[in-house]
């Protein structure tokens, strides 16, 4: 006869989003975040049978989410995001592992006749700071990442001397624009550091070697980009990078007996190429 | 000193999309397909050197994507799949695993006068038929998927004796709106199977239990559904069900001096509760 | 000195969402509806001088919309949106016009063990039927329309003879995909129709002739689909359809030495032909 | 009999997108457009009788565009509409009436080692430069327009003594946070501006006051900033702003016996208020 089992199971709250204001004096300060909590563990019994004596519910999580914001003050989303994990370990005897997902999105201070305004902001980046943190009974790991980094070179990017099959019909080129949506995603060796300024400190490393390294193929260029960063960031332990090929196709010209040198592109959302490596310090 | 060690590197080309029309006569067949193929293997020399004559174009993968899908018959995605990833398997030899993700959009025929028509269709369908094949030279995994089947009940589903803390503030219930965006993945215990006719037996058992079981929790509902498609499809081996719960909140007409007896709600996209649970033949 | 003038204005809510269910005793009813009330007129004091005094919250607009969904029948989404109107207009001296938009988000009926199941609902169809109603103290202007009609033909489409200068590279053709994601608004002569069941029958006959008449081009057809309603149903005054030209360009298959016989196209999302007509019955 | 007039019509194409890469020596400057060209006229035949000796081909719009901008310097989108529209007015004898369409998207010089990186950029800013060129034989009109500026501020902004009916549950409040992804659209009593300069001029006043203006209604503070842009820039004809209020909704803590003195907010998409003005210099 046949048996069924429940080989896994998580459960939680995801896209709970908050804004949190702080306030010194006259200035504000803000935050926004959208946070998700996964809880994994023995929660056999609600699948089961339905018995959900087990089961804190997910609005439940959403509340402790808001109340936590409330008291933490968050001077990093990777401090905020431990606490958060950990108030749930310690509470819930069924939980195996909490996962916590953070992603804050971006709010400029305004610069109003010259100065900074301290209560007025925009929020056109789409850029995002985010981090995950994955907790047992046994150790807590922290992963931090960035979203939605849009960069582009004009120059000092080719693609040749590559294999060929019968069905190839990309040219060599020593001169194409090379652009990419970074997602990079990281690990540090110890978790007491300063998160905030490693993260800006990374990002600019990640932008300089994308600017200014030859690039002979897009690997190329994120191997160089992570290598850079953990040479000059000892506290880094991995650093794994994901880099869509944002291509810029060369409009064709020949038809209107026009050269077109490098000037007219046609960006396309789609296909993509979709390159991607982890490197680690050993 | 620091040694840097590339421990994980894929490339391959995403969205390439497709239509392909098969023409019996008259009758036109049509099927749209998204591909992506996403290789990896020893790559290292175009990440540490720039050297690409390991790399076949991303271009190309596109391309072969087109020719093959010319003259395959494609009686399903999953077949497709598996000889899209055989193609590049075999030709390449630095590769370790071919990875193929095929999404199928729904295209359906339209009905004039009464008769389904040779050549129209009507392409409205959110829900997608999908697969992801991953070869090595020692196996072929075929996961065959649906996304976005989004299903509600506005009966026969309640909440209740839960867990509570201090931050506990959901009601219990046994009469609320159930209500998900289905993501349900599974393996065959062997694969030369009639892939289309099987996965539409699979989707009429996981509406048939969403309907009908007495809903105690949405992990509950979830568990039946892939209980049921397991006892009841004995060549299946696995089942992994993702069930976002897309909370219908009862509107509060107390201000109102009004009842709501279950009538008016208020869809919310954000927060979800994210209920997930895998099950194994055995 | 310069004068100010404030020559337009406008407020309201928009987006807002609700789902209702009604009970015929096992049997359940569900409407989903997004909604959006907005209204102009006299409503200087607030922006010229902050004096909110003529202004109703839009968060009363929201609960407005909620209470009144309650007590409706809501037998189509136009008389729902007549009433609602009726509603504002009535209420609130300083208004010159209500503008309500109403998109119906389409749900349907799972079949179980063969039949219609009394409560449980699929709502896969991105299809939306909609309707704009404008209401002055003089008149009530009811407009429906149907979004997101995604509707393709493999055959029966040509688009030849076309004008051409230096920049053309199109080639004729008499057999093309044709594809076309539709939106339609249409306005009846009298307003005291059968709105659901003339809506269907619009639906229907626009899809005949989309399927059967033979298309010179994206601009014939429309006329042609537009002709048929106005000819067929004596109570159109008005229909406008806009119809986007949804390409799907053959794939060049002479690098590889093979023909591409209208085989395999390649969908694209961008750039698009943007088609538009409006016919009137006189 | 029935008579049936075609009483509107026009085609063309949309979202043409262009990648322009100009270069100075080492120094590069990069531009990307979004195009839409549509033609109103007389068309009547191809829609009548499926004649098509009238319609320039919506590819040739599209291959239009890219031989145009190559040439052009676009010292603004303004300009670049401008004779693009020209081009087509002059050229096609049906043509009534030429729209042009341009969206920018923002790209920034990333900065390296403390100076601005000759060919890196990045491209991380939602904010979007538009315009829309209405040209007939006639006259040219040009709009200029700022998409999704989303701003916000935490303090200075309330909203009270507002209309109440029995549907009314919102609180009075003389401080709350107010946010808007702001809409603004413009035109010049002349030309021959320089629209680049000005457009920052008017960009940065707009936000001056929403800074700085203490808010009564977000009706206020849209007027307001109006105000201060006609006074300011004399060759501003009118300004339409579109403001839809993002609400963030004061999270409730008293189940939990806890104080929320605006700390914690949920910022939620939908319902949301759109306050819509259009302000004339006279």
């Amino acid at each position: 006869m046949m048996t069924i089992k429940l080989s896994h199971n998580s459960y939680g709250k995801s896209d709970v989003r908050l804004v949190k204001v702080t306030r010194n004096g006259q200035e504000h300060h803000m935050q926004e975040l959208t946070v998700k909590v996964i809880l994994s563990g023995n929660f056999s019994d609600t699948y089961l049978t339905g018995d959900n004596r087990a089961v804190l519910p997910t609005d439940t999580i959403k509340n402790t989410v808001y109340v936590l914001a409330k008291d933490h003050p968050i001077p990093s989303i990777e401090e905020f995001g431990v606490d958060l994990s950990r108030h749930f370990q310690e509470r819930l005897a069924n939980v195996d592992e909490v996962y916590v997902d953070i992603v804050e999105t971006s709010w400029q201070r305004m610069v109003i006749a010259g100065k900074l305004h301290p209560y007025a902001f925009t929020g056109t980046n789409t850029e995002k700071n985010c981090c995950t943190i994955t907790r047992t009974a046994a150790a807590v790991k922290i992963q931090s990442s960035i979203r939605d980094l849009l960069i582009l070179k004009t120059s000092g990017s080719g693609f040749s001397q590559f294999l060929q099959d019968e069905y190839t019909t990309l040219k060599e080129t020593d001169d194409r624009l090379l652009g990419t949506n970074l997602l990079v995603q990281w690990h540090y060796k110890q978790d007491n550091v300063n998160f905030a300024a490693l993260r800006t400190q990374l990002r600019q490393i990640l932008l300089e070697i994308f600017a200014t390294h030859p690039s002979n193929s897009l690997q190329n260029t994120l191997y160089e980009m992570g290598k850079a960063a953990l040479e000059k960031m000892p506290n880094l332990a991995d650093i794994h990078l994901f880099m869509p090929n944002k291509h810029n196709l060369l409009v064709d010209f020949s038809p209107f007996h026009l050269e077109n040198p490098n000037q007219i592109f046609m960006p396309i959302d789609e296909p993509f190429g979709m390159i991607e490596g982890r490197l680690e310090a050993e």
